[in-house]
């Protein structure tokens, strides 16, 4: 590659979509496998590699999660059949940075499989939560660790637009 | 694409590496526009949108900025001509997972130009230090923005190993 033109990284990069609709099919494992390897092959601060995942298929786990403290009653979780929480370690570096981008790879991994991906911060609410620490334990994450984010993942059964670009956004001093 | 074989996409998060040696060659404006839009590109919660980027390009700047907080006469940016500097608006939802998802484009973007990348935290420091409150203003960054990180970009001189794995990194609950 190396070119603009027809470069497949830059086409899935613009191809990606915030995706909260999917069809009922299951993400195999291995996909799953390769979003994780994806993951995986993120940098991090002094090589730490302060990053965990949970990445739950139970489809009862994953409404029971969304019920902990959504207000209303919609499913913060849009039904999806994996959803992947992202945890980091506390006392690494830069934990937050680090998870972010190795979930960042995911997304763009998991649009280079014709899967769908939505970043859903309302897991980092039910998994910092104090009252919900057992969680954790009981999920498989370390000691020390603390929830960055998540993504739910699925076979999109919609395309949604892209956003159009709201303002300017740099300076090149050049 | 869609297949896991031959997926140049994966590929590419496989073969990035953090890259800390250029080559004299710069960065082209065409290849600079490039990361910039794979940039906007990103996800933001509510599509707020709330990044903003300085490119520096200007190899005295660029010195300068290394030798504010640095406390050896190392360069933390380590000589390399372009310098990407990645700012989220404060009152924004999640501008740390915005901004970061957004450099992570970049990053994978640049590795599928042939370009390297590493992130360099240390800007951090410096734009965020109140000492130093002035510096985003004269380069242009609104106002109620912080700094979320840096990328120095450039073509490689080097082709550092891939790290190995170094823990469990995942439960599944299926």
């Amino acid at each position: 590659m190396s070119q603009i033109e027809n470069n497949e990284v830059l086409q899935c990069i613009h191809d990606r979509r915030s995706v909260r609709r999917f069809q009922k099919k299951p993400v195999s494992a291995e996909q799953l496998t390769c979003l994780i390897q994806a993951a995986q092959a993120a940098p991090s601060a002094m090589n730490e590699q302060p990053w965990y995942f949970v990445a739950i298929q139970k489809r009862e786990l994953i409404e029971q999660l969304g019920q902990l403290l959504a207000d209303s009653g919609e499913d913060p979780y849009y039904g999806a059949s994996l959803l992947i929480v992202g945890f980091g370690r506390r006392e690494a570096h830069s934990p937050i940075t680090d998870v972010t981008l190795a979930m960042a790879n995911m997304m763009l991994a998991a649009q280079s499989l014709g899967l769908g991906t939505c970043w859903i911060d309302y897991s980092r609410h039910v998994f910092n939560h104090p009252q919900f620490a057992g969680l954790q334990r009981s999920l498989g994450v370390p000691e020390g660790y603390f929830c960055v984010g998540s993504l739910i993942v699925g076979v999109p059964d919609e395309q949604p637009q892209a956003h159009t670009v709201q303002h300017q956004i740099v300076s090149v001093v050049g």
